[in-house]
């Protein structure tokens, strides 16, 4: 796995682009990879755009063919494009814009990616949930969990004003704590677990709702080992982890922009890449 | 001079872009090359633009930091930009926009080029002048004549009304041919003599005015040495040929978008590369 050279490019070369205020590298080395690797004569590359509704003009304008939209444009741009198909409109949040002909669609292959994983799961659909969050994830994650027929979910968020809007927007409870509850399922979609945070070492739920849970889904993918995911497969739980929900996210993506789907190994490979 | 691979993108890659109806991929190559060359986290690449206000409006919005201008944008982007720099308000032509933070400015590399070239020149500039044609390049050859100190021009055009706006505009006089005339310095601002054309062995000017001529300028390009051209080497006379201009402009586009001046050396191999 060595790092991918992109092709001399050329006038017929298609570009993808991301748009975030703080741009990282893993979008671009993971399209970048790809397209290297299926021989694709396109190119991937970050904007921190100094305007967003300039911006998507230029998409439309220039043309370039998509955008993947990070924080803080992904309600932003809903009034900008021309179609919010169904994972975009399901959490009023858009992650990926396609140009098609200078129609632009947009998509959330977060909800898409989350979605999917749990359809393809055995998580029990009528068993207690508890979803720890309340931001864009938790709210990709709520929606996919409400879609894919599950009945029995609690937002647990200290946030009471964005846990409850979250909770009520799709018919689910709330609460500030999980208290005594032991919910079948956890679901973290929070940054804790995550590497470099405040809180890399600790689980997003107590120690007691972890040990008696028998099911998980964690969004934290830097690293996909969090201390959740370890707890629950250390004991032979079904999980769902961080990794899992990004490639998904980017293949869909991947898969949006080029009509190309990738295989799960060359997904794997790009996503090593990406995070390397 | 092995075909030069770009180097893996990352989000600190800077886009300089072209906008032409019909791209071609010489200034993808020429620029790419050279960004190689010198080690520069640059990126070039062609579009042909949905809308040409929309593209312009991306370029600042993504941002992008410098666009090329070709055919047929190049008044067309005048109200877009912010700033007209002198090169390009000189002949009302844009060739070259540069983001500079947010403030686009326009330049004509192709004027700057041609008066680069003449006032390096042996070129007399009290000699009678004789310019073929009155399109673009025309308008680029004959403002750097005026502005470099050429008093007597004709410009030579059967389009009438192109040819006689474009003199009186620089003070200069227009005829619809040649005639008995035999001036000093002649030059090519049309497509005769280009590979390819209908006119690729055609001069032109007379054979009578050839053969009295004592310094010819000659903006084609491809090939640069047309049959103007050899006939005024072949007897030693001062040459300045479409090469020199071509890579003349480019050179100076790319040091407006990136603060750095290519060498010689490196604008020859650039060139050798872009047209390869």
């Amino acid at each position: 796995m060595s790092a991918p050279h992109s092709r001399t490019l050329d006038r017929d070369t298609v570009l993808c682009v991301s748009l975030a205020a703080r741009p990282s590298n893993i979008g671009t080395r993971f399209h970048n990879y790809l397209y290297n690797e299926l021989g694709l004569n396109y190119v991937y590359k970050a904007f921190a755009p100094a305007d967003i509704e300039a911006a998507v003009t230029g998409i439309r304008g220039l043309p370039i063919r998509g955008a993947a939209v990070s924080m803080p444009y992904k309600e932003a741009v809903i009034p900008l494009v021309d179609v919010v198909e169904k994972s975009a409109a399901a959490i009023d949040s858009v992650n990926t814009i396609v140009n098609d002909d200078g129609v632009l669609r947009a998509y959330n292959t977060d909800y898409q990616a989350v979605a999917d994983l749990l359809a393809a799961s055995s998580f029990d659909r009528s068993a207690p949930v508890a979803v720890a969050g309340s931001g864009g994830m938790a709210k990709a994650v709520v929606a996919a969990l409400r879609d894919e027929g599950f009945t029995d979910v609690t937002v647990i968020a200290r946030n009471v004003e964005a846990g409850g809007v979250l909770a009520a927007k799709y018919g689910f409870a709330h609460a500030a704590e999980l208290g005594d509850a032991r919910p079948t399922t956890l679901v973290n979609a929070t940054p804790i677990g995550m590497a470099g945070g405040q809180a890399a070492e600790d689980l997003p739920f107590p120690q007691e709702a972890v040990d008696g849970a028998q099911a998980a889904l964690d969004v934290v993918a830097m690293p996909p080992t969090t201390p959740l995911v370890r707890a629950l497969r250390a004991r032979g739980a079904e999980v769902i982890s961080g990794d899992a929900v990004i490639a998904g996210q980017a293949a869909a993506q991947f898969a949006l922009y080029t009509g190309i789907t990738p295989t799960p190994e060359q997904v794997r490979e790009a996503s090593a890449y990406s995070r390397a």
